[in-house]
C-alpha cells in the first residue's frame, strides 16, 4: 500500500490514469499536441528525486526508461524529452514526452507553452490501451 | 579512456568545464541567470538515456543526484530542475539547474528562454572551484 499518497489535484485534473508500475502512477497528459506521460512515485511528501531512498531513485529512473520505451513503441518519435521540474506542482513527478520536429513546441521545451489541446473523443482511451499494453500493465 | 568521445561543439561553446565524474563530464553553463550544470556521459554516439547500458544509466542518474546535491550545497535553491531534452544538441546530456522564485524563467523552464547572461570576471571560476569541491573533484 502507499504511505498516504494522494495524487496532486492539478496533476489529477491535467491527466488520465494509465496505470501503476511498482513505484509510480503513470498518467497521460490531456494534451493531444504531444504523446506525454507523467510518472508520479506513490510516496507521500516527496518533492525532489533525492527525497526518495536510493532504491526508489533507481526504480524511478527504470520506470522512466520503461515509459520512454512504451511511448516510442506506440508513438515513433524523433526524441524523447525527460524532465523533473516541479516549479509549479511540487509533488515529485517526471515527464516523459515524445517529440517530433514540427510539433507545437519544437525544438523548445513543452512546459508552459500555449494551451493543451483536447483529444478527440475516444483517442485518449486508445492511447491508454496501447500504452498499458506496452508497459505490461 | 573514453571510446572516441568528443564534446559537442555547441555544448563546449556554451559551457565551462567543472571536471569529470566516473561517467560524465560536468559543465557549468555560461549563464549567470541560474546556477546550471550539464552532465555529458563520456561515451560516443549516445543520444537517448536508453543508448547507455543499464549500469551506465544507473551511474548517470547517480551523478545527476550528486550534481544536484553539489548545486544545493553552493547555491541554496527552491527547486532543482532536471532535464534530458536534446532536441537541438543531440549528444546525450542532462541539465541540472538550481531554480528560485523570481529567477529569469520562473516558474517556466529555463531552456530556450532569452539570452544567456555573462558571468562577471572571476565569478564563473569561483563557482567552478566551489562546485568541484562539493563534487569531490
Amino acid at each position: 500500500m502507499s504511505d498516504g499518497f494522494i495524487l496532486d489535484a492539478r496533476l489529477a485534473g491535467d491527466t488520465l490514469v494509465v496505470g501503476d508500475l511498482p513505484l509510480t502512477r503513470v498518467l497521460l497528459m490531456r494534451d493531444a499536441r504531444y504523446p506525454w506521460l507523467v510518472l508520479v512515485p506513490r510516496k507521500a511528501g516527496r518533492i525532489e528525486v533525492s527525497d526518495l531512498d536510493a532504491d526508489d531513485q533507481a526504480r524511478l529512473w527504470q520506470e522512466v526508461s520503461l515509459a520512454g520505451a512504451a511511448l516510442r513503441a506506440v508513438a515513433p518519435c524523433e526524441k524523447l524529452n525527460i524532465g523533473a521540474l516541479g516549479n509549479i506542482v511540487r509533488q515529485l513527478h517526471v515527464h516523459v514526452v515524445a517529440r517530433n520536429a514540427g510539433d507545437a513546441a519544437w525544438p523548445g521545451p513543452v512546459w508552459g507553452l500555449g494551451q493543451a489541446e483536447a483529444y478527440p473523443p475516444g483517442e485518449a482511451e486508445r492511447w491508454i490501451d496501447a500504452l498499458s499494453e506496452a508497459l505490461g500493465l
